[in-house]
C-alpha cells in the first residue's frame, strides 16, 4: 500500500506512508537523483569492474503529524476506528484519507486527511489535516514534524537490492527554525549532495476559540505542535507545506533560501490552491494520454492506475533519469536503467514529448562518463553505464550488468524512434548525431568480421536482455539492435553532411570522426551476423542456445520461481530457460525485419522456455502473441502486465512501482490490441480488439499533431479523429488513410485477421 | 626474501624475516588450517554462492630476538656491517646468518644465529643466537619476544588476493609466563578456533661471568630479557625454543599444556638435537626425492631449493591440506585447490607415498561438505570446493571458482594415479570408493546427451583449467576428466563388486548406490562428448572457442601482462587467448588418448595463444613441447617454471612460493626429459636428455620398490637401478625391461627421437 498510494512527480516521491507515522513497513520521502556513493568491494576483484556504488538516500520525512485528543495519542493499529478508508484519485492526484476514530472514552473524533505531491510545483508537496470532534469537547494536541529517517536496509535475495550503509549517510548540518515553519539542511557523507528541505503552517479554526501554536523545533528534529481546546462539531484543519531541494553543487545556504521562499509561495497557494494547479496539470495529461477501456470496469482502473504512476514519474523529471521504480521505492537503489528507454519512451514520446526529450538529454549529458567507461572495458566511443544515478556504471555483477551492451542500442533505438515520431531533427542533429557516432564507435569496435561465418560481423560475450543467458557470442537482439544503431548512424551523419554541412564539419572537429567511419559502419551493420538454425527453422537467442540442457519445467514446483532466487546462476546459465521474451523482444522493436511466419516460429519456439522471471516480459510477449493471433494468450499476457503491481504479481511491490512494466501495458494496449506500427514516421494500425472488451480510446501525438483512436470490439470498427493538426496519413488494416483535422473517420476491421 | 627463506614444515612455517623483526614486508607465522572465517559479502548476491570467507590468520611471532650492545639497539637497517650473509641449507634444514657488527665505537660483535622449524618435531621451531664480541667488553642485553602480529593485509588486484579484516581476528586470551618460558594462548573471533603458543630458551656462557635472566612478560606480550657483562672474545648463545599448538575443538587450556610439554621436551634436545633430527628427516627424503643434475650448477640448485619447499610444505602436513603457497606467505590467503591434486602429488605419490596418501585422505573427510555444496548447485553427489580451508567453498567468484567442476576430476584422477603407482587397493576399496561415486554422480547428474551432437553426453556452463574462457559448454579437459573419473567410478565398484562382496554390500548400504548407476557413469563416459573441429583439424578447448575474436598479441605490451590486471575480464573472455595450457594439460594427463599427430596439432594450435599468466603453466607446457621435439622450447619453458620462484618471474613472489609450479617442475624433468609415462601401474622412459645437461639422476618410489634412473646426455644413454625391491618391470622406449634388485642395466636413447 505504501508503494501503491505512493505519490510523486518525477523530482520528489512520497511513499503512502500514514500521516501518524506508523505502523509503517518502510518510509521513504525519495529525491531522484539525491544518492550516496561508495566504493563497490568485491571479494574477489578484477580489472575494471564497476567501482562506484550510488544508492538513493532518503530525506527526512515530513509527512509526520501526531494527533492527542485527550492526551491519548491517536495510533491506527490500536486504535477503534468506526470508519477508515484511503483513495487515490488519479484525476486530482490527491490521496484522501478519511478516519472515525472512537476513542475508549466514547469520543468520537473524524481525521480527514489529504496529501499532495505537487505536478506544477516541483519542490512542493502539502498536507491538508482536518480534525473534528464529533460528539464531545475535548483539547486536541497536534504535532507536525521533519525528522530524519532510517536508512536503506538491506534487501536480500534480489540481485539488483538495495545495500545497508554501516555508517550514517545523510549528515544533519543545521536547522532554522521559526514561527510555525523549520527548515533542515544536510550533506551526504561521501557524495557531497546537498539537501535542504522544510515545513510551514497554516492552521485553521472554524470557531473562534483560540489556538496555540508552538515552535519546539532543535538538534535535527523540526516540530510545530499546534495546541486548541476543541469543542464538539469543532473542526481543526492543519495544512502542511513541505518543501525539499538538492544539489551537488550548490551551498547549504542556498538551497535554505530556495526553500524558505518554496514554503512561503507554496503557503500562499494554500492547500486548495495546490490542488487546483494539480488538477490542471492532470486535465492535460488525461487529455492526451488517457486509455479509456468500455465494457470492463476493472481493466479501466488498473490501466489509468498505471499510465498515473508512469506520469508520476515522469512529470518533472526535467533533467533528470528515471528510476526502475520511479520514486516510489528503493527498489533498485533509485537508479537508472534502460527500462526507461524500452519500456516509457514510448509511452512518453507519444503523449509528451517533451519528457522524451529530457531524458534522451539525459543519457546525452553522460556521454562523457560513458566515453570513459567504454576506455575501462577496452573499447571506443561510449558505453553507456547498465545501470547508474551519476552517470558511473554501477553494477556490481557483470554478466547482467555491463555486459548488457545493448544499452547503447536500446538509446539509439529510442532516440531515432523518438526522431521519427516527432520529427525533431534539430534534436538529431545536435544531441542526437554524437550519441550515434559513440554508440557504432563502441559496436564496431567490440564485435569483428569472423571468418568462421564467412566474414560476418560478430559480437561476442554479450548478455542480451535475457539474464538467464549471460556471457554469450551472437546474441541475436543485441545483433540486430547493434546493426539497427549501425545503420541509424551512418544514415544519420549521411544526411547530416548532405542537409547540414556546417554541422558536419563541426561533428568531424568535436568527435574527430574519422572520413572512413561511416562507411565501416554501414558494412558492419550490413555484414551483421543474425544466429539462425535452418534444422529447427527459428533464430536463435545466441550461438549457444540449442546446445544448452532442457530445464525440467514439470518438476520446478511454483515456490522455486523466480528461478534466480531458487538457484545458482550456473545451473540457470546451462539451461534452455529464458528469464525475459529476449528475441520476442527483437521481433517487436525490429518487427519489419521478421517474417510473419519467422515471428511465428520463433515465439512458438521461445515462449514456453520463458518463465517470465522478469517484470518486463509479459507484455512484449502479449504484443507479439496477439500479432500472431493468439488472442487468449495476449489478454492473459496483458493481465499479467496490468496487475503486476496492483496484484503484486510479482511480490515485491514493497520495493517499488514496476514503472516500465506500466510502460509495457500502454505499448499491449496500443502495439498490442491496436495494433499500432511506425516505420519512418508513418504510423499504421491493425486493431485486433475483440468481444471481452467493448470499445478502446486513445490518444497519440504524432509530429505535434493529437490523433484520437477510438476502437469497437463488438462492432470491429475503428474510428479515427485528428482532434489536432493540419492534416496526417496513417494507415489502417493494408489502406493508406489521409485524416483531416476534425474531422472522424470508421474503418471496419476483422478481429480474426492475422497480419 | 622472506618467502624464498621461509622454513615450514607443512604444519606450521615462519617467513624468512630477520630475527630483530626489522626490516621487514610482511612477517609470518602461519599454521596450516589456522583460519578465521567471514561472511562473504557481494554487492550483487545471488542463490548458492560461496558464503563462508577463509583466510589463514598470522600466530603470534616467536622469531623476535633484540640485542643491545652497550645500550646501543641493533638495527639491521641502520648498522655497519662488516659482513652479512644469510643462507639456507636445503641438506640440513637450516637458515643461517652470519653478520658482524661495528659500532660506532669501534666495537665489533658477531652475530651468528640459526633457525630450523623441526620436520621431526611438528609442533616445534628453534633459533639459536649466537654473539661475540670480537675487540672489546661491553654490556649485553637480548630481549627475546613473543608477540602478536598486524593481520592480514589485503592485496590488491589479484583474483585469489587475501582481505582485511575490520577488527582484530585474533584475541588473547591468557599470558603464562615463569622462568625463561612464556605461552600465551588466544582464540580466533568467528571461527573460534584455539591456539596456544610459546617460547622457551637456553642460555649459554662461555666464559664464567654470570648472567641474568628476567621474565617480563606481560599483557599480551612473552618477553624473556638476558643480561649479561661480556668481556671481548666471550660468547653469548641463546637457544629459543618455541612451539605452536591449534585446534578446532580442543580447549584453550589443553592446548597451553601441550604447548607446555613440547617447549619442555624440545628444550631438552636443544638446537643441535633438533638439528641432528632435521638432517636425519632431510637425508630420508633426499634420497628418495633428489634430482641431481649434473653440468648445470645452475639448474642443479633451483631445482634443489623447489624440491626443498614442496617437501617443507607437505612433510608434516599430515591431515591437513596443502596451501597454494604451502607456509611462505599468506597468498591465495592459505586456502587449498587443485594445485595438490594435479602439480603435488605427481611427486608425493613417486617420492613419499604416505604423505601423497595423506592428502587424499583430507579430501575424504571433506566428502560431507562437498555432499552438501552439490546440493547447493543442483547437482547429485559431491562437488569439491574450489577453493578452501575448511571444507566450505569460499570462491566469491564463481566463474572463476565453483565452475571449475573439473576439481572433482582431478582429485580422482589423482586417488587413481596414486593407486596405480603405489598399489594402494586398500585405501582404493575404502575412501577412494566413496570419493569415485559421489564424483561419478556429480558428473552424471551435471551432464546431459544432447540431441545436437547425436546423444553424445555434454557439459555445460563450467570453466576449464584456462581461467581466460569461463562457463564455457563442453570444455575439452573438463570432459575428458569427467570421463576419466566416471570410467574410474564403474571400473573400481565393479571390481569391488567382483573382489570384495563384503566392501560392496557396505558401500550400497553407506552411499544408497543404485543398481543402474555404476551402468550409467560407463554409458556417460562411453558416450561423452569432445569437442573437436575437423576443419582446423584440432580438440577445442570448448565448443565456442573457435568463434572467439582474436587476441591482438603483437600489440599487446609487456606491461600488459598479465592481462587479467590489466583487462576486464569480459575483453579477456571474448578473445581467442589462454591463461594457462589448458587441452596441453588433458593431453598430459591422459596422454594415451591423442596421437602423436593430434598433440602436435593441438599443441602448435593452443601453444601461441597461451599467455602463461598463470604459474602453472609452463611446466605443462614444457612436457609436451618435449614429447614433441620441440626440445629449445621445452627447455626454455622448464626455465621458466625452475626460476618462478627464485628469479620471481611474476613478481609475486612475495606473497609465498608458487608450490604447484616447484611440483610442475619436478614432474618437467620426470615426464618431460625421462619422459616418465605410467598406464596401468606399468612405469615407461623415453628419456630426451640433449647435451645442454649433461647427466640426470633422480629415484622414483614404485609400489614400494626404489628406482633410480640416470640419464647420460652425452651418451645418450641411461641406468636404471632397482635400489630396494623384489623386481620391477619397465619399459625403455620401445622395449620392456625386467630390473632385478641392486643391478644397474645401461640403455641407449636417441635424442632426436620424437615417440
Amino acid at each position: 500500500m505504501e508503494t501503491l498510494f505512493a505519490l510523486t512527480n518525477g523530482y520528489m516521491g512520497i511513499r503512502g506512508t500514514f500521516d501518524e507515522g506508523t505502523p509503517a513497513f518502510q518510509k521513504g520521502t525519495l529525491i531522484n537523483g539525491f544518492h550516496e556513493t561508495w566504493p563497490i568491494v568485491y571479494a574477489e576483484s578484477a580489472y575494471g569492474y564497476a567501482r562506484v556504488g550510488q544508492t538513493i538516500v532518503n530525506a527526512p520525512d515530513g509527512t509526520l503529524i501526531r494527533l492527542y485528543v485527550d492526551d491519548e495519542p491517536f495510533n491506527l493499529s490500536q486504535a477503534t476506528l468506526i470508519n477508515f478508508d484511503r483513495s487515490l484519485d488519479t484525476r486530482t492526484g490527491i490521496l484522501t484519507r478519511d478516519v472515525i476514530w472512537e476513542m475508549g472514552s466514547g469520543k468520537r473524533v473524524r481525521i480527514h486527511s489529504r496529501r499532495l505531491v505537487s505536478l506544477e510545483h516541483r519542490h512542493v508537496a502539502a498536507i491538508s489535516y482536518e480534525v473534528t470532534l464529533l460528539n464531545a469537547d475535548a483539547p486536541i494536541v497536534i504535532s507536525s514534524e521533519l525528522v530524519y529517517q532510517e536508512e536503506t536496509r538491506p534487501v536480500e535475495g534480489d540481485q539488483r537490492g538495495s545495500r545497508a550503509f554501516a555508517e550514517r549517510v545523510l549528515l544533519p548540518k543545521e536547522l532554522l527554525a521559526s514561527g510555525a515553519k523549520a527548515i533542515l539542511t544536510a550533506m551526504t557523507r561521501t557524495s557531497r549532495m546537498t539537501l535542504a528541505c522544510g515545513m510551514t503552517h497554516l492552521i485553521e479554526n472554524d470557531n473562534s476559540s483560540s489556538y496555540d501554536v508552538k515552535n519546539l523545533s532543535r538538534n535535527e528534529r523540526g516540530r510545530v505542535v499546534v495546541s486548541v481546546q476543541g469543542t464538539a462539531g469543532q473542526r481543526l484543519c492543519l495544512t502542511k507545506v513541505l518543501t525539499y531541494h538538492t544539489s551537488t553543487s550548490a551551498s547549504l545556504g542556498e538551497l535554505a533560501e530556495q526553500a524558505d521562499w518554496s514554503l512561503d509561495r507554496a503557503l500562499s497557494l494554500g492547500f486548495e490552491g495546490l490542488a487546483v494547479s494539480q488538477q490542471v496539470c492532470l486535465n492535460k495529461f488525461w487529455d492526451r494520454a488517457d486509455i479509456e477501456v468500455r465494457g470492463d470496469d476493472e481493466i479501466q482502473q488498473v490501466m489509468r492506475f498505471n499510465l498515473f504512476h508512469i506520469y508520476q514519474a515522469s512529470a518533472r523529471a526535467d533533467g533528470m533519469g528515471l528510476p526502475a521504480k520511479g520514486l516510489t521505492g528503493q527498489g533498485y537503489e533509485g537508479q537508472y536503467f534502460w527500462d526507461t528507454e524500452i519500456y516509457v519512451l514510448p509511452f512518453l514520446t507519444y503523449t509528451s514529448p517533451h519528457m522524451a526529450r529530457n531524458l534522451l538529454l539525459f543519457r546525452y549529458r553522460m556521454l562523457d562518463a560513458a566515453r570513459r567507461r567504454a576506455r575501462e572495458v577496452n573499447q571506443q566511443g561510449a558505453l553507456f553505464p547498465w545501470r547508474t544515478i551519476n552517470g558511473e556504471e554501477a553494477s556490481a555483477y557483470y554478466a547482467a550488468g555491463t555486459a548488457q551492451y545493448h544499452i547503447d542500442a536500446d538509446i539509439s533505438y529510442a532516440l531515432m524512434k523518438y526522431v521519427e515520431v516527432i520529427g525533431d531533427r534539430q534534436f538529431l542533429y545536435q544531441e542526437g548525431a554524437e550519441i550515434l557516432i559513440e554508440t557504432a564507435r563502441m559496436w564496431r569496435s567490440l564485435g569483428f568480421y569472423s571468418s568462421r561465418v564467412n566474414d560476418q560481423f560478430c559480437i561476442n560475450g554479450v548478455t542480451g536482455p535475457d539474464e538467464y543467458n549471460t556471457v554469450v557470442n551472437n546474441n541475436a537482439f543485441t545483433n540486430l539492435m547493434a546493426r539497427e544503431n549501425l545503420w541509424a548512424a551512418a544514415k544519420t551523419l549521411q544526411e547530416i553532411r548532405d542537409r547540414n554541412p556546417e554541422r558536419f564539419t563541426q561533428l568531424i572537429h568535436e568527435t574527430k570522426l574519422a572520413a572512413t567511419e561511416i562507411d565501416e559502419w554501414q558494412a558492419a551493420g550490413d555484414r551483421m551476423f543474425v544466429p539462425y538454425d535452418e534444422s529447427v527453422g527459428i533464430h536463435l537467442q545466441d550461438d549457444e542456445f540449442l546446445s544448452k540442457k532442457p530445464w525440467d519445467f514439470a518438476n520446478t514446483p511454483p515456490e522455486k520461481y523466480p528461478l534466480l532466487l531458487n538457484f545458482h546462476p550456473l545451473v540457470i546459465y546451462r539451461h534452455n530457460v529464458i528469464k525475459q521474451a529476449d528475441i520476442v523482444l527483437a521481433m517487436f522493436l525490429l518487427g519489419s525485419q521478421f517474417s510473419l511466419d519467422q515471428k511465428r516460429r520463433n515465439f512458438d519456439y521461445y515462449d514456453p522456455l520463458t518463465t517470465g522471471d522478469s517484470s518486463l516480459s509479459v507484455s512484449i510477449q502479449s504484443i507479439l502473441a496477439m500479432e500472431l493471433g493468439y488472442r487468449d494468450k495476449a489478454i492473459e499476457y496483458l493481465r499479467y502486465a496490468l496487475w503486476m503491481d496492483l496484484a503484486d504479481v510479482h511480490t515485491n511491490v514493497d520495493q517499488g512501482c514496476h514503472i516500465a512494466s506500466m510502460g509495457g501495458t500502454w505499448m499491449a494496449v496500443v502495439y498490442g490490441i491496436a495494433g499500432m506500427r511506425e516505420e519512418d514516421g508513418r504510423i499504421s494500425f491493425h486493431p485486433r480488439l475483440g468481444q471481452r472488451i467493448e470499445g478502446l480510446r486513445f490518444h497519440l501525438t504524432i509530429q505535434g499533431q493529437l490523433l484520437t483512436v477510438d476502437i469497437e470490439g463488438r462492432k470491429e470498427q475503428t474510428t479515427y479523429l485528428l482532434r489536432e493538426g493540419s492534416g496526417l496519413t496513417i494507415r489502417h488494416m493494408h489502406d493508406e488513410l489521409t485524416l483531416e483535422p476534425g474531422k472522424t473517420v470508421s474503418l471496419d476491421f476483422n478481429f480474426q485477421e492475422i497480419h
